[in-house]
């Protein structure tokens, strides 16, 4: 099809994954690089994309008891000297302000010598240290406990390379940072947002994920206990799409977050963070994208219904658009998954067959084109991005007006609905649990492949391990590297008992996930 | 009163008003100073507030056919050149990032010599060059016109001298650049959003404003023309609220920002740009706050209706507890001013005197206090924080449950409507409109003086003047200077005619506003 992209995702072994992903990115107007090396532009679709999912998962992390606040940009260097002192991961490529003024030289902007700081800012590249400052100051008893804050925000951290909204020098998160008076209140906490990352996950960007413990040495660096959930892409990879921390009191303690209880003593909070990222952008390309471009579950869609009128510079064309701009206005005013339904009638001056596929790529859930005779007969003709080809032919249908504005909500429903069971198919058809020993995993998996050739669709293995920790860990993760592998987590939901580790052969505890992953 | 600010607002000559505002800023738990040099903590309430602004303006913007998108926070040293060449008020008091790595070294964290950056970087103080870039590369032809984009985000601007809201280091804002064919249309853009500034400040925030063009001297540098809505804040001084520049060709030739006409033709864009940042927080502190605390319009409040339960440790509590649950709830299922109504239960462990004077200083426009004989009964006891005083005693009423639901959105519509004829009075009281002379003028306000210490209440001075350009300029504005006054604008609404300009006593061609500012 001439108007399909270049570039297909379902092109022999797979091999094309990364160029089909970025041909995505770019056909469906999400973002491009920028001239600041490492950073980029979201786009008006994509960035619309970002403010629904902001909104959705906004209002779930105010439903559970918590409040956004606002916190500075940068971070005086001595603040991380702390965290650096017990806390070994600690990642170094930041952003470093070190001067405050420029000054034109010989005809030349340049920084100004003596505009040095007395000490150098960082770019953030998380908070936790500032607000462990806050907490430290605004805690005072247990009566000020649980203090649940979150943040919207950007973040830099430098990165040598770069992939549009996987990992960028800077990008756009929210950080939920909170102190509580005792374990189990700061690990219900944990778990709490985990829950809401997952329903969020599934039920707003219909993305599929298995939520579970990271092992050990994939922890959060000075968190107790560190969980995720992760997602399935199309060529098979894990994407870590959420992460949540029990910190214990190893913050506290460095940034000494007391409070008093009630029985009058001096004691030390337990506190946790949690986040997601402008990465789960890339997460819904990778999960629903098809060969046409993207499609968007109508959950997160800027647009859900996209009206295309057909206009031949004739005097019925005025009808045309008055009819599209009736009919946007009565499906405005309907309600779908749950807000009010978003439609557009498409007014820009383009032909319409260029607007279409237009939209087709940047994955609108319907996308209508009424014409006069349309217009005359009170219907409306509607493709579905979900089901848009019937074999060769493009698959469109016919409704009468009201019908059409009628079963609208529903259809939204049913595409949302159809897009999440098409990608949890994959995830449950696609994790192995048949793997006995490492030998193999290594002839699933096959030889190493370089991570941007992408390879054969090999999915996830589940297997049974003995949690090994430090230097044991340590060897299964080198193992696993040989092999493009790493551990993803250990699931919460552990179904089966028993068997050997397969890394081992000690009794195994509890079941972990292995895959290839971003 | 022992729950009032230690800081009356109307004590003597307002020379306390500083003072006031920072107890409002602090005891209305908005904000506090951070421990990075001149940037600002915005704690939940304050943050809230800034939700609300950004929710009903960012309506407005998109209502007017703009969309947003995010820029890198990070903008090349290269890039400031281009417009220092052509620009002579280019502002340099910035924020330089020059390195990329930390290392520990002799046990001390500190900034890698080895990871110098080849270019410096600025924390953007403005996006004007990398959106102009963007529509560089964008814009082909006249087809993609106008392009109408805004962004919100944070901005860095070095400050010397900080003051909460008003003056800070960091500041968040939105930032809408547009790019049209010709003049009239931009032209048409800059005073829209001057106008959905006008509204959104007078609908929203109960703040009148005086729209109008700023003087040569006050134009955003490089812009052809700046229109402002100003304020009158409480202690007389205006605060400039919103600016919208029309930039004409200038910054599209700098830029290079140019599309084919219709008839085949390269031509230069025509550009504008428009903000509203985080000050306006400060500018609803010193409209409606009072000696009581902050008074907030509830189009804005985060809470509108906050439920005090009067709890004494006994088995009614849970009664009570309920009663003002569902209270809430029915409340919530109203709509007030537009928007779903906005109620709170305040469960925190807190005293209930303590926890309603808590919310006096927050501002929460209706206080609710349920008793066991409230919920016994049925009945709501409510304060109206717009006239929370009758005399020495706080003034309360009593309503049957559903008549208290049934009338809460015509109360908060009432209060909203109160505030802002309250402040539209001051403003309208407050413009001295027969000062003939410089001498006069002088009179009138007085000696110079200090800008913290205030001085006595002078409002506005209004008067004709010649519009004097270049150096005639720059001698009234030093004039101005020795009396601490400024140029605010050229009100669009010019209703007088004729007379002797007050600088010069040439003919004058309109009016001008002239007052101390913030």
């Amino acid at each position: 099809m001439q108007h399909a992209l270049s570039v297909g995702r379902t092109t022999g072994n797979r091999s094309t994954f990364p160029q089909w992903y970025q041909a995505i990115v770019r056909e469906a107007d999400l973002a491009e690089t920028s001239p600041v090396r490492g950073m980029m532009i979201i786009k008006p679709w994509g960035y619309g994309l970002w403010e629904e999912l902001q909104r959705d998962l906004d209002r779930r992390i105010k439903e559970t008891g918590h409040v956004n606040v606002y916190f500075p940009l940068l971070i005086p260097l001595s603040f991380f000297a702390k965290e650096a002192e017990h806390v070994e991961g600690f990642a170094k490529e930041m952003a470093v302000v070190t001067h405050h003024r420029l000054k034109s030289q010989d005809g030349r902007l340049q920084v100004d010598p003596d505009a040095e700081l007395e000490e150098p800012l960082i770019v953030r590249p998380t908070s936790e240290t500032l607000f462990g400052d806050a907490f430290q100051r605004w805690i005072k008893s247990h009566r000020d406990l649980p203090m649940l804050l979150n943040q919207w925000c950007n973040i830099v951290r430098w990165e040598m390379r770069t992939r549009l909204f996987l990992r960028t020098s800077e990008f756009l998160w929210q950080e939920g940072h909170t102190a509580h008076a005792d374990a189990a209140d700061a690990r219900a906490e944990t778990m709490r947002m985990l829950e809401v990352y997952r329903a969020f996950s599934e039920e707003a960007l219909a993305m599929p994920v298995i939520a579970g413990e990271k092992p050990e040495n994939e922890r959060f660096p000075g968190a107790v206990a560190t969980f995720s959930i992760e997602a399935m892409m199309q060529d098979g990879k894990a994407l870590q799409a959420g992460t949540s921390h029990y910190l214990g009191q190893n913050f506290a303690r460095a940034q000494n977050i007391r409070f008093q209880s009630a029985a009058g003593e001096l004691e030390y909070c337990h506190t946790t963070s949690w986040g997601v990222t402008t990465r789960l952008i890339g997460g819904v390309v990778m999960t629903h994208g098809d060969d046409d471009g993207l499609r968007l579950p109508p959950a997160i869609a800027p647009r859900q219904v996209v009206i295309v009128p057909i206009l031949r510079e004739r005097p019925e064309d005025g009808e045309v658009l008055a009819y599209g701009e009736a009919l946007a206005k009565a499906l405005n005013a309907q309600s779908a998954l749950g807000a009010p339904l978003r439609a557009l009638l498409d007014r820009r001056g383009l032909r319409s067959a260029d607007k279409r596929w237009d939209w087709v790529r940047r994955g609108a859930p319907i996308i209508v084109e009424v014409g006069p005779r349309d217009a005359a007969a009170g219907q409306v003709t509607f493709m579905r991005r979900d089901a848009l080809r019937d074999g060769e032919k493009i698959a469109s249908r016919s409704l009468g007006r009201d019908a059409f504005v009628g079963e609208a909500p529903a259809l939204l429903a049913q595409i949302q609905a159809g897009l999440f069971a098409e990608a949890k198919r994959r995830l449950d058809d696609n994790i192995r649990t048949d793997i006995a020993s490492f030998d193999e995993l290594a002839e699933h998996f096959g030889a190493a492949v370089d991570e941007d050739e992408g390879g054969a669709f090999k999915g996830w293995v589940r297997a049974p391990w003995s949690r090994p920790t430090g230097a044991a860990l340590e060897a299964v993760e080198a193992r696993l590297k040989s092999l493009k592998l790493t551990l993803r987590n250990a699931p919460l939901d552990q179904g089966r008992a028993g068997g050997g580790c397969l890394f081992t052969g000690a009794p195994a505890v509890e079941d972990v996930l292995i895959a290839r992953a971003y």
